[in-house]
């Protein structure tokens, strides 16, 4: 690979130079995010929450279209609760926020410390997730087959210590949904756990453009508690695999734990079969990680907070009057469109300051369409166009377009580049995903090709695997390579049949790459 | 009075009964909401968080629409962040939920404790409010006037340490939204607190038909720290008042706490002036206390989670399919109409069960119209509709509507009960509101004619004030009345000039009342 120098683009360094740094420099520069004076938490700002917004409008109705409803539950979790499923507590205790007063008081010496009178008699933990509090309310909801199944869902902010943090992708708190239902059978419920695994893989593909595998977990991804975990996998640009969203088949576990009980249709006492799913804030880092460039953050305009911006060109009090008019038209005209059942969302960035600088900051922020609109344009009618997805130099790249015609043509592009930033996506992930048969191929395929940049590798790794986790452990000491899942949907896995690692027998197809 | 006596309502005990308890029976008649195995915690379920989920939807378009974004800051709060304010760690210190470590252990009696080992240097807070981090937050987002007004909003769960406690009106986790922002001059802080007050007033009105008085606080009653405190505040149908919302002038003392600087127009460093001002799912208490009766929950259905529910009224197989048919095509007819912006949302509810049972539950829950269809009514094309705001008992109250009339009929009927919920309130507190000029009778006011029902006493006096705190305190003792607050709306004071409690001169006209 060709020594890389810093070249003509606007966030720094480039991928290919820190991919790491690069990601925070696009949270930054794209105004998403920041870190917070609380160690592990971090703020949300207005551009990504408003990401985050549109994330949970889009979800929250593929939610209700499949028969949830919304609720809420406790913040707090009593500790009796989370030790009443063994895995459970074993994988949370460790990482939680514990809550032991309930107020402050003055020392002697003027401080605030937790006062010794108000201590709890039994501490809170902040909710990892919520299986043991929601199955204590369930408990009370259901006695008969009649209640079934119970499907909840729930917008809410979880805790989980973290020591080593990084903006969306793993901080202390974060902002999720967590689905939680109880079904009769354990075949409604292994279907439930399926179903919603393939809302998440839709909404990901058709809302975020970021295509993602399906699959099951092994054993040693499992969800603490869990019989079956099921995730969506993706992979980011420097090859490595994100996982988007998980669905959990929690059998009788939870249902045994919480003694969530029903008379079943033969008359018998039965414990329920339970699910939960979950996607949370990490799906932004997922976004940005997909399709931001060199220059910042790129958008898909079905999740975009504003599909395109308005930059008018002022020069001179004569015609400023004209333009802005012109300004306020166009926008109403194109906010009278809709894109995708979304009317179209149109920002006018009236701010004083120079109109480079002002282009710059929203090709950071990822917008979908920038349109400048000067005296010229509105002598002749039209309006400049600039794509997010095309180079934001080279001067051929911008469009005149007739602003008769502008709102068609602008519908038609976004159209174009949802499509065009999944299809880009699906290509470099087949680019970086293949069988590999040895041993040797395994290593090499792991090893960065330049030491200096750790991060670059080959990518997914479709392989045999003989089932055991000696081999989990192995190329995860050697390599920091885990099975990210055994795919449910087809991957070319070269018609191999000895585990890669051991050479034993395969006992199924895994995919294989390094994590966030 | 009259003896009362238990009638043939469906909860029992009726408002005149026991109002408090009554309360409580609603909230569980309607499931809207139960208490959880976490002290003072409710569970929100799903048709009580629907009506928050309408709440949310329809104050977030008033806030964006006056300029507003929503972000999302930490959950937590050091301590030294809440002692930058004198009187703001005052009045929160005594009432939060302290985190001091990071992690459980099992001690040696295989008890799960909190772990010596990871106790954190700093305790931290579960945020009771925000302003001490977003104001952190603000001093660093703001240099210069061109920053200015910063406008944010924040929806979120909050944390206040609660003994006593009861469901929507006092819990010790709750949701709600706050608005935070700062501004060049105190001029403009006062415009946006005065502002969202107004929206506030507006949203309580429109949209859950509650009347409300808008009014500054006394200092006793400020918000701790702020400058003035100004709320909405309701009459419920004890006759108490609920502080619904509230909007905070909070100076330069939050600015100053956090260091919030920004370079003015002259060039000089200045302290940004800010505001805050929040609404919750108190709000769903109000509601509930405004329009229930001893059926249960009455709902304004510019606020409800569903408009009509559809009874389908099965005998026999032969029936069965024509109504059912019947029973979606209305449906389809009335969701493709739309009232107040929303489309006409219509359940349908097909479960086994007794038709009358069915409806109970139906106008518990308050939806505000029924509609039953059986084979009578396929064979004559009607629809037989009962209106939540009549008796649900009396046969004349029931209509035959031609389904084709239906539609128009129906957004007809949601509009005369928006209307009249709202009338009817206003006509309760009318007759419940009054100017008192003397001491003598503002006692007996507030004095419960029956010792038994301490309740029922007069509502809200509108009485001159001295501005003195002794007398606040004298009748909060003696009477628990305060004052709720100083109008701004008008009120009619009689024209009275000498303070209602010591007879000194007036300083401002008060309203005072019980209050939740």
């Amino acid at each position: 690979m060709a020594q890389t120098k810093t070249t003509n683009s606007a966030i720094s360094p480039t991928r290919s130079e820190d991919y790491a740094e690069w990601y925070q420099q696009v949270v930054k520069a794209a105004d998403l995010a920041e870190s917070s004076p609380v160690r592990g938490c971090m703020v949300i700002k207005p551009w990504g929450y408003a990401l985050w917004e549109n994330i949970q409008r889009e979800l929250d109705t593929l939610f209700k279209a499949t028969g949830h409803r919304n609720a809420y539950f406790p913040l707090f979790i009593p500790v009796s609760f989370l030790e009443k499923e063994a895995e459970h507590v074993e994988g949370f205790a460790k990482e939680c926020a514990v809550v032991t007063h309930h107020r402050l008081v003055q020392n002697k010496d003027g401080e605030l410390i937790p006062d010794p009178e108000a201590r709890l008699d039994e501490p809170l933990v902040v909710r990892p997730t919520s299986e043991t509090i929601i199955g204590a309310m369930f408990a009370k909801w259901i006695q008969s087959y009649r209640d079934l199944p119970l499907l909840i869902n729930q917008w809410a902010n979880v805790v989980r210590w973290e020591l080593r943090t990084r903006m969306f992708l793993r901080t202390s708190e974060f902002l999720w949904q967590e689905g939680h239902t109880a079904h009769e059978t354990a075949d409604e419920a292994r279907e439930e756990t399926r179903r919603m695994l393939d809302v998440y893989a839709h909404f990901a593909e058709t809302f975020v453009a970021i295509p993602v595998l399906r699959g099951l977990k092994t054993d040693s991804e499992r969800f603490p508690g869990a019989v079956d975990t099921y995730s969506i996998e993706a992979m980011m640009q420097d090859r490595k695999a994100l996982q988007a969203g998980t669905s959990h088949f929690l059998g009788q576990n939870f249902a045994r734990a919480s003694e969530i009980e029903f008379q079943s249709r033969e008359g018998t006492e039965e414990h329920v079969w339970t699910t939960s799913w979950g996607m949370s804030t990490r799906m932004i880092g997922g976004l940005i990680m997909t399709h931001g460039d060199d220059d910042g953050l790129v958008l898909p305009p079905r999740i975009a907070p504003a599909h395109a911006v308005i930059l008018p060109i002022l020069r001179g009090d004569d015609t400023r009057g004209q333009v802005l008019d012109y300004v306020d038209q166009v926008a109403a005209e194109l906010r009278a469109c809709s894109f995708e059942g979304r009317p179209v969302l149109v920002e006018i960035d009236n701010r004083e300051g120079r109109g480079g600088q002002k282009q710059w900051e929203w090709i950071k922020k990822g917008i979908p369409v920038r349109l400048e609109i000067g005296p010229r344009d509105v002598e002749r009618g039209t309006v400049s166009l600039a794509r997010r997805d095309r180079s934001a130099t080279e001067k051929s790249e911008r469009l005149d377009v007739p602003r008769a015609e502008l709102p068609m043509r602008l519908v038609e592009i976004l159209g174009e580049m949802q499509a065009g930033l999944f299809e880009r996506a699906k290509r470099f992930r087949a680019e970086n995903m293949r069988p590999i048969a040895s041993r040797e191929d395994f290593f090499a395929f792991f090893t960065p090709r330049n030491p200096e940049k750790p991060e670059i590798h080959g990518g997914f790794a479709v392989s045999p695997w003989c089932g055991g986790t000696a081999c989990e452990n192995e190329i995860k000491e050697a390599l920091k390579v885990t099975i990210r899942c055994l795919p449910i949907d087809p991957v070319d896995d070269g018609g191999l049949d000895r585990c890669v690692v051991c050479g034993g027998e395969k006992k199924a197809t895994a995919v294989f790459a390094k994590s966030y």
